[in-house]
């Protein structure tokens, strides 16, 4: 079929290194933090920007207005109905820059230190947006005939919880429709070492508060006569676990088991003395019947983000509070339902406190979970496409934490997804001095041309 | 013997009326705020003031410099060797006045409106202090024959933790030693009603930390990873109660039951609805097999008066915290001892956290609990000076807050003691436009009067 080699998108690259570091870089100078809504204008212009650049691509492109800040949406259908459809996410936003202090170089002034471009969004995820941009263009210019059909989902409210993107999503379930959708917001299991994410965790959170008396009152005079809520809040949180199990009835119910096929395709490599060391864990947890691994990638977990109550300044004062506060979330895996385990949580709570007690549980809108089989022709494609750039084998793996937009994105495009990308651990994002390596640019640039090609061969 | 009549002492003291009341506000005009160093001089001032005012009563005194605020012991030991001897205590300082925009005098300028005295200090305790005192001068004015030996500890730090006033007393057992101990910092079961408080409860208090990770901990990434210090530590303090009863083995084996006779010898009124109304409690606790007035007055009580860890802040934080921490007290009843039981919880706690847990439980100096039989001679008889005075029945009544020098006091002058006074619910102490009744000075007088005369008949 003549689909360009790896060495063409390589010599292609190189070509025009020079431009599209600059317009990379011109990218990464927009202030476009979603957070603070001072910058409001600076991600409207970034948004601008890019859609007149993906204009210049050749693509047809739309910015979609949510509550919070715009989509861009810009696709290439000329492969036509009989060809695959490929949706790609990628997001424009970027947090924000504090502590300015203990950046070495301005966070939106790009400069290249040994070998990597140092700035606010330089990997999360202007670096990998731009690469993902660049190997689109290589791939469009250098395909002799259109075989895949591209769309391309660019948010602008990662950081902030991408609560107007998911909205905008249900409306526009027709021009997302795709067969695949691949997420450019993850990065290599280490550095240098490829690797597909095939999941991620879903997630609900809710508030609890409860409440006895009206006031707070003296331990001394009122203790052996009113129930302390501490004590209730205590009782009722801790009996949310038994024999290392969520002890919730219907917890588990709708969790499906990975297969063991696919369970032995994954990457099990799980260094504890690393936790030690990096983050000082003493106790380690996990759910009686699984390894750390699985617990952390596919099992579900309730954990206490946050708890309150009576006086808790220096010093002592002895008080019955009248409240007590606990903040408490749940990672999910599939098929357990956000709103469905926030309710059951809630009665459960609710059902372990003293009668009498007043009790307000918010549980809020979730996050469904992600998995995708090691097996599928999505996971196969891209590990085959990272193996080429990298000459090394290609780790399937999890990711534990919570991005609610990809369940929607998916379920919106009725698509299967998987993540890549190639930011590491090592990037500083969110961090002041975040950096991009220009070889994590490069390697990034090519497993998205190579994936594209061996799609489009399909 | 010719001992003074209750007529003669009321003579007395309405001949004098003006002079008490006016000595009396001069006494309240001190700042004696004790926990503010601001008010270091004019805790000293006070100190000097009173003892000026002791010595012209014809009594021996001591200024006892402590490591906070002076003792003011005073003493008058004319009847002997043979003859029983009496300590009373009382405190010359107060509280703070916060917040002052709420009062309607100044608290340091007294002001007589509708019969009561509004200032800092009218009841709590310079009141109940100065109708002492004139009843004291009554006394040795009336008495034809000194038969009571008295000595007086007016301490300067009652509010502020009694450090230093503790201190003293163990270099001063010889001088405090007495017969009988009064402590005249208590109060009436209800206006009107007399009262003797024949105990208090003990107490211990800890503050508790542990750690697990050296910081937060994303609660994705680490979820099923780590034990969560506020699950380890809601089940850890959840585990100290079990069946309706704290749970610490050990915790009551040295309680002493009170007799039968001494419970039926107490006022057995408990209004629970009075407490739903009042406070709004909704849920009651309570010992198992035992009524919340059993609790609430001779059984020991475990508290968590503080508890915190995690993002208790507005929103939400999925972080898993590195530590957690709470505070907790217990109060004690005869014989519990506070470091013994300190100990006891301290080991139940730290035996029920994970293992690796750093734990950090730091124990305060307690407070021993103090309990007087209802049948003791002198409970018998500061009951039948307040019946004397009161014509109505006096109740026996526990006070279920802790207030450790009154142990210590009985401890040190190895007497046997009982807590008396007119204060009330209602005279707003510690709080703004604290007031005292000029009735209920009067009614002190009376029945203190009536307490010298009938121990000194003896």
């Amino acid at each position: 079929m003549g689909m360009a080699t790896l060495e063409d998108y390589r010599t292609w690259f190189h070509a025009r290194r020079k431009e599209i570091l600059e317009e990379y870089f011109t990218l990464l100078r927009f202030p476009s933090i979603s957070t603070d809504p001072a910058y409001k204008k600076d991600v409207q212009a970034c948004a601008e920007w890019l859609k007149a650049y993906l204009d210049k691509m050749g693509l047809t492109t739309e910015l979609w207005p949510t509550s919070v800040n715009p989509v861009l949406f810009a696709s290439c259908m000329k492969a036509g109905p009989d060809r695959p459809t490929l949706l790609i996410y990628n997001h424009y936003d970027v947090q924000p820059v504090d502590p300015l202090e203990l950046w070495k170089s301005q966070p939106f002034a790009p400069e290249i230190r040994d070998g990597k471009v140092y700035a606010r969004g330089a990997s999360d995820n202007k670096g990998q947006l731009f690469y993902v941009l660049s190997a689109v263009r290589a791939f469009l210019e250098l395909s002799k005939e259109h075989r895949l059909n591209l769309k391309m989902f660019i948010e602008g409210e990662e950081e902030f919880g991408s609560m107007g993107s998911r909205e905008v999503l249900k409306t526009k379930k027709e021009q997302l429709k795709a067969d695949y959708c691949l997420i450019l917001d993850a990065g290599l299991p280490k550095p240098g070492v490829p690797g597909v994410t095939l999941g991620l965790r879903g997630i609900v959170t809710m508030n609890v508060k409860i409440q006895n008396s009206s006031g707070d009152l003296h331990s001394g005079l009122f203790g052996g006569i009113v129930m302390n809520p501490l004590q209730a809040l205590s009782t009722a949180l801790a009996g949310l676990w038994e024999h290392g199990k969520v002890a919730v009835p219907g917890f588990y119910k709708d969790v499906v088991e990975i297969s063991l096929e696919d369970w032995q395709m994954v990457d099990h490599s799980f260094d504890k003395e690393e936790f030690i060391r990096s983050f000082g864990i003493k106790a380690f947890g996990g759910e009686s019947g699984y390894t750390l691994l699985e617990s952390s990638w596919v099992r579900p977990t309730v954990e206490i983000n946050g708890m309150s109550g009576g006086y808790t300044g220096k010093g002592f004062k002895t008080v019955i509070p009248s409240e007590a506060y606990a903040k408490i979330s749940c990672r999910l895996v599939p098929n357990q339902d956000p709103d469905t385990i926030g309710k059951l949580l809630a009665e459960y709570i609710r059902g372990k406190l003293p009668q009498g007690f007043h009790c307000e549980i918010e549980v809020h809108s979730g996050g469904l979970p992600v998995r995708t089989s090691a097996q599928s022709s999505l996971a196969q494609t891209v590990k085959r496409a990272y193996e080429a750039v990298f000459e090394q084998p290609c780790q399937f793996i999890f990711c534990s934490a919570s991005v609610p937009i990809v369940a929607d994105l998916a379920k919106a495009s009725e698509s299967s997804v998987a993540l890549m990308g190639t930011a590491t651990n090592e990037d500083d994002i969110h961090a002041p001095n975040e950096h991009f390596g220009l070889n994590q640019f490069e390697l990034g640039f090519l497993t998205m041309a190579k994936t594209l090609s061996l799609i489009a061969e399909n």
